[in-house]
């Protein structure tokens, strides 16, 4: 029946794309009926706007389209499931994501997917197109690399976000809050098994440990995180670990635990599955402490299935999945983050904007309960909320 | 007086660019009001447009933004009269071209300015970015870089064209061929100065006498076509001329006439001021041959009023400035052409395209007049008609 489900979202889609060729257009925000138009709007009156921003290039935020607009930017090398398809099979992601940008936060999101295979030419043609934008989303960068980039392009001035990484863990930290409160336990006392150690994964175990949360007193961090990939627990002198997972081991399984996914799940509170479709059971649930905590995001086959999952045991249970209560979906946090990063001219996007977007998440749903830990990603009264939290920690 | 109007213009100019934060702004093409909608437009739905393109990256043209987009890229290095004033400064001319091309060919032009000193850099971020776009509208960069660039970037796939340059030699191209048939004379039999040897300057000599028209037999070139500079007439042998200045003689001053500007104009029958303002006088038309033509297309002060042409025996004059007969702009010509070139998927816009466009252009007076040699730019069947005739060359 999910198969049914699927074609016919594809069949849709397809037909919606090339009737439409794609979902993005542009559109003038100036009338230009007449010559006394195109003199205002263009030339020669434009000389003077110029001239402006020429003198004072901060100018550009209140008299051109950098103020409002973000590029979403790819080079297509981990696009949604289907890995690296190169830039022209990411565009239809990119346009997506646009336009949410414009739905939720009234933000100019410009699709942007780039021909490159090395890294390096990924930051350098980001770091060119800057002075266009007010903001940076990249998106579907294949991991270790993504790390890499965005690390490079923290200091060119306006900020770079990588919602893959940033967008899910702010996500899944405010599911966290709430679902905490719903089982009564205490955030900072639960031991969280994450699987999967790509960039969702390793931005989820920083932000829950509280990378770079010390100024705030708000955020009680999680003391217990471990983070396992396909061949298992991440742990100290594993064979074969690259550098990105060495470094997860600064942060992450301080009890040096070793091990499979099973053995990582003994007694844990809460597992993050960032992984892959039904590789969970109801035995696997039954290994956890009492009433734990699943968000079994893989898309669009959960970890295991809510129902399986509750029945054997589990107190709260989100998925990326519409069709089950406590979606968790990055649409709830990226517009309004970039429109309070806009609305404060920030130059980037700090831990400390992050947390309180995360918490100005939780705040959306003040009683928690079992079936709801967030709000649907169509309300409209997030993204303002989000927006307000992060412009204030930006200041 | 004409200070009083710029002064308004400039007043106008910021009042309008600061209310609105800018001309340009993006809109959804596709509604995105529930899941359902999101399930289609975005995930889940979105994979199979994504895999569709993978498999043949072509089908971007019909299911993605690439089709109809053209993005208006400048390092600002050449910014109207302002000179180098950097890529901020530069976005409101690009956000008044993207919105020109929304507003006469229904193209989503994409503004994007470069931080870059380097042509090879703003190469590369050409080429990184042209998986986006159906085509690349460079833009205000300066002389001779702006050859180099261009001539880097015919062989990426998608149409890549320097306005500043051939934008300017269609429309110049067209209006000779109509104030010819003013006048009576033959186009081949006039002899042509050019004034000013920048981008412009350059193309219109190139365009003039034929280059590339060779498969054309509707097209006469030129034969007589004297370049000058600031220092006079490019000749054979004068002292500290660049390279780019060298190969105007290839095709320019084949009697290889030496002296200043007036020395030029002695018996010529064209006058093409691509230079600065008040520069000729009542005396210099009389230098020039009976009823001559004269194009005086410096802004927003020409090289000579037109009053003052006309009563020295001008036939016909042309200016850049709207409040006089003849306006020669650029706008009569990109936006049919990149229409074409899009209709066609044409991975070049060739010289064939382009005297296409010229002649195209011509036609839309069939019986030009003195003060009627081109159509306003506002008149909507410009851009349609150049856009059928581009669309046949490519073919």
């Amino acid at each position: 029946m999910r198969t049914g489900i699927m074609q016919n979202y594809n069949t849709a889609a397809l037909d919606l794309h090339r009737r439409q060729r794609g979902k993005w257009e542009i559109r003038s925000k100036v009338l230009v009926r007449d010559i006394e138009d195109l003199s205002v709007a263009y030339t020669p009156g434009v000389a003077a706007v110029c001239s402006k921003i020429a003198e004072e290039p901060k100018q550009a935020y209140d008299l051109t389209m950098k103020g409002n607009s973000v590029a979403v930017l790819s080079d297509g090398t981990a696009v949604l499931g289907l890995g690296n398809i190169g830039p022209e099979g990411a565009l239809p992601v990119m346009e997506g994501k646009a336009i949410l940008f414009k739905r939720f936060a009234r933000i100019d999101g410009v699709p942007i997917v780039v021909n490159t295979s090395s890294p390096d030419e990924l930051i350098a043609v980001a770091k060119a197109i800057a002075p266009t934008f007010g903001g940076i989303n990249l998106e579907d960068i294949s991991a270790p690399n993504c790390f890499y980039v965005e690390e490079q392009l923290q200091d060119i001035g306006i900020p770079v976000f990588h919602d893959d990484q940033h967008g899910t863990a702010i996500v899944v930290t405010a599911a966290l809050i709430n679902a905490a409160k719903v089982t009564g336990k205490n955030i900072s006392d639960m031991s969280v098994v994450i699987n999967g150690a790509g960039a969702a994964g390793t931005a989820i175990g920083k932000m829950l440990v509280g990378k770079g949360s010390e100024s705030l007193s708000s955020f009680s961090p999680v003391k217990h995180v471990i983070i396992c990939d396909r061949k298992g627990i991440i742990s100290e002198g594993r064979e074969g670990l690259n550098s990105e997972k060495e470094k997860l081991l600064q942060f992450s399984n301080t009890a040096n635990m070793k091990g499979d996914l099973r053995a990582a799940l003994k007694d844990a509170d809460v597992f993050i599955g960032v992984s892959q479709g039904n590789i969970l059971g109801a035995d696997d649930i039954k290994l956890m402490s009492d009433s734990p905590i699943i968000l079994a995001l893989a898309n669009p086959i959960p970890e295991i299935m809510p129902d399986i999952a509750r029945a054997a045991g589990a107190a709260v249970v989100g998925t990326g999945r519409s069709d089950f209560p406590n979606q968790v979906n990055n649409v709830l946090a990226f517009p309004g983050i970039f429109r309070g990063a806009l609305d404060a001219c920030a130059p980037r996007i700090t831990n400390k904007m992050k947390y309180a977007a995360s918490m100005a998440l939780a705040r959306c749903i003040p009683e928690p309960t079992a079936d709801l830990i967030l709000p649907n990603p169509f309300d409209e009264e997030v993204a303002p909320l989000i927006a307000r939290a992060v412009k204030k920690a930006a200041q």
